[in-house]
């Protein structure tokens, strides 16, 4: 059957037709509001309309940047849209004439779930995913099942806490797993770095024109690829991070693979070689158990439209 | 249908008739010796048997502290006993001549089961127990279904890292929850605490003879229900990692219930307002999102018999 | 000997005439532009002509807030002036017809050292002064005489690092005593609060007419001071962090006395009594050893031209 | 002017005449019993009257490993040797018949002083020594003046915190720094690196006949000088240790030199380059201030002897 898979930003929408092995047949994007919860809705519903002109639709998944209720019809409440207990899934049904299931997920979950099924994991039946981007998100599978929570709040990995202490983080807490492992993270350490240690952030510096403030991680990546070595350690000190709270979630969990995907995942073996050795040097039990792999995702941006569509169907 | 719950500890083996109500019909128990693994079994068999002379049992739970096989069947590794790769369900059933299942479970999933489903979270979908004894044991539960990890040895919640850098841990890393969310954490804090502060332990100190050596768990709560304030203050802290734990457990799982047992859970109050407090305080989201409650657990030192033997007949 | 004791901050210059006994009795402020070295320079020079009309003056001591050079004659780095490798001494001196010694120290070792000489640790022989403020400066004074370090740059109390991968610091690095234990710190942890404990921070909120934003250390302590429970708290915890660094530094110099002064003391026994139980429950080898008693700092704002005028004519 | 000084250790005193250069001309050792001091008074006295046959002696030292009081006279306390407020300088001088001060020293504090005076920091004014032994020990001079502390307790480097919650120690507090930077933590990183890490502990568990208890730290210097990479790497952690921690206690004190001692010292380079690196990776203002510099001490197991000597002569 195929789907419908809508990938809701905070300034644009992607859109796609999904078959049944998670490919897309069509694509479709529109720019959006933030702060205009019905224009989105507008948005959404074209979108879908567009699509499906050309494809026979049996179900929309809509994945959203927010705490999903447990119905999986409302997002009960984003950070960077204007949703409040809002009922997304009503009101992009009564714009369509569109007889199919709309259902809402989580879009670190989607993302998550799409790896699952059709990328790096899809044979595996345990699930930790992280996504490390500005922040750290995250999905997990349980013996092949998406879990969800009793809330459908699960999976906030990044607010693990794993320094008592620690840096200060957005949502009021202290220590946060994702102020270690985010590219928001790892940028901060490189402009910290910048003003402790000048003469090793040379390189790095030159790059950013001598401005401290104008380093991003992208141009970190860059830099260590490149074999800037304070770049490199950056990477490495983030890797470690993952390896080091992927190595609790696994206490909890036992998953079978950890995929690391995201913008900051651009970096391959920099990040991901550190990752895994600090996972194993980490792991509880280490030679009393099999151990979970780790891997970098397979799967691109488009990974939120194929696991949406894909769990609206399911 | 009646089961047999078998709960095999170090030095002793209980054992139980389980209705499908989760009440005890009949109980038993021996002595075994932990370096003997054949020995553990013929005992088994031996109270199976007994039970088995005055009621119809459709199948057997073990109980075991250690990992657990995926197909429920050996014990892959057993810290106190004598297990490496035992196949116990195999063993035990070639002493015994009835044709029932033999099911093996980690005990800590075995009590946690036991709490989920005829104890204080008998009406809950998603469960964290915290087992605080000697060590800090638990089990999970995710859209009712018991966590058991791709290999057997999910829910060691003990070893999730706490404290980067923080206290030693018999398994050989630092920082490992338990090591400030256990009984013996509080003997370790009450006894440091009568070298560093020693006015402030004089009467829990009167209690152990003068002998700091001789502070234990009961009495640290026998002292802090009479009053001590450095007891309180010992029971507060406890209490305190319990939550803030917990709270990272929630931001990863977002179960509805935690539920608190083991032998410190005698605390009570002492324990749980502390530790609700710190949940409370730690909890990613708060205000956003419904939240789970902390609870003592209902079920005493029966609950392994009684998950063992539920396992083992679902 | 009556000296001329100038406190340099970044938008003002305050400056005293100081007699024997730590009295003023003159004073005088102008208004400075911190990106102007030499419009500062004329503004002391002018100062101290004033001032020295009046009395007849044996020495002028200049507090600046930064690295001071060994011979006290130049100020190596400021963070928030425009000194780098600055004679200041020289560039007064050549303004001014008085034949006096000029000569430069830290402010904060300035204000310690009044508060040593005549203020409340006047008895004492080793002092550990904390000024939390915006930052957490201080001054060390060991068997009578103030510590400058080999470069003049001791007592950099505020970058001692007390949590590892803790707060960032704008130092450049992670964990610095001053990102737990000032002003800036108390204002980010009641801001932070306002998002993680919504309910408990009604009443500081509603002081600052609800924008987490607007609240301020005066603020909190006037809540505080009403018996706002979050705000008590925090005072607590900022106190519970002075004490607990207290206790460091107090193994490596073992001091008679602490004294906590800055803009944050005006909390009084709400931040003083906190630190104190803190710094005992933390003092090594408690019960063997004499302790160092904690108080509030005696002298007001004046503290930095009194010690500035006591350290020149020493 | 010749001097004697006395070490005075758990189990044996070893004592010599040092001249005005700091060189031993005689030297002599006797065993104790560290239960009875009056038996320990006499073996100095004895030792002492042996070495004053041959050589014209003005005073002697006593070194302690204790609390000594002010007036250098008492040891207040002493955790090995059966020491409360005892007056041994005045115990040892009335059983000898020499007519010389004696005057009594931290054993520590006497070891920094050799080092300060003789060693490879005889031309520095600011100094701080660490001995990295079972414990960590060390001395502080400040501008060319030893630090005792207002009640002679300073210098307690080990127990400044460094991980808050971290490892307990055996004062009875947590986190503190010789357990971090201590023979004693390098032998316990490495019997837990033989449990979490089975596999990269192979060649070092070689060495210890398989028996992870047998791991000592002469045998992990030896393995890190024939390339064990585990070793090297336990070494490298416990410099970082030393380095971090000294850059707190060089923003407190900026000293010319930081001496690393004690037996961990034999593992040369492989320890100080990475204290080395984390000193400078650590210290506050980098860049804007000149650097101590961190070198191992030149003198051997004598330095308390001559350390000792000569405190008691100036």
């Amino acid at each position: 059957m195929h789907a419908i898979g809508v990938d809701i930003g905070g300034t644009k929408i992607a859109a796609g037709v999904v078959d049944d092995e998670g490919r897309i047949l069509a694509q479709t994007r529109v720019g959006t509001e933030p702060d205009d919860a019905s224009s989105i809705d507008r948005a959404i519903a074209e979108v879908c309309r567009d699509l499906a002109k050309e494809y026979e639709i049996g179900a929309i998944g809509l994945a959203a940047a927010g705490f999903v209720s447990p119905d999986r019809a409302s997002v009960l409440f984003a950070p960077n849209i204007a949703w409040r207990d809002y009922p997304i899934a009503h009101r992009v049904g009564a714009l369509l004439d569109l007889d199919v299931p709309i259902v809402v997920e989580n879009d670190a979950n989607a993302a998550g779930w799409a790896e699952f099924r059709f990328g790096v994991a899809r044979e595996a039946t345990d699930l930790l995913m992280l996504t490390v981007g500005t922040g750290l998100g995250g999905a997990l599978v349980v013996n092949n099942q998406l879990v969800r929570g009793r809330w459908g709040v699960a999976a906030e990995v990044g607010h693990m806490r794993v320094v008592p202490d620690g840096h200060y983080c957005g949502c009021g807490h202290e220590g946060c797993w994702e102020q270690y492992a985010s590219g928001t993270a790892l940028v901060r350490d490189a402009r910290a770095a910048a003003v402790a240690r000048p003469k090793d952030a040379v390189p790095l510096l030159d790059l950013a024109n001598g401005i401290a403030g104008d380093i991003t991680g992208p141009l970190i990546t860059t830099a260590a690829m490149a074999g800037d070595p304070l770049s490199i350690e950056l990477l490495a000190e983030l890797g470690r991070w993952i390896g080091e709270g992927a190595a609790s979630v696994a206490a909890l969990l036992d998953p079978e693979l950890i995929v690391i995907g995201g913008g900051v995942g651009a970096a391959g073996a920099l990040l991901l070689e550190p990752a895994r050795q600090a996972y194993g040097e980490s792991l509880p039990a280490r030679g009393h158990r099999p151990e979970a792999r780790l891997e970098l995702a397979a799967l691109g941006n488009e990974a939120g439209i194929v696991g949406a569509a894909d769990l609206a169907r399911a």
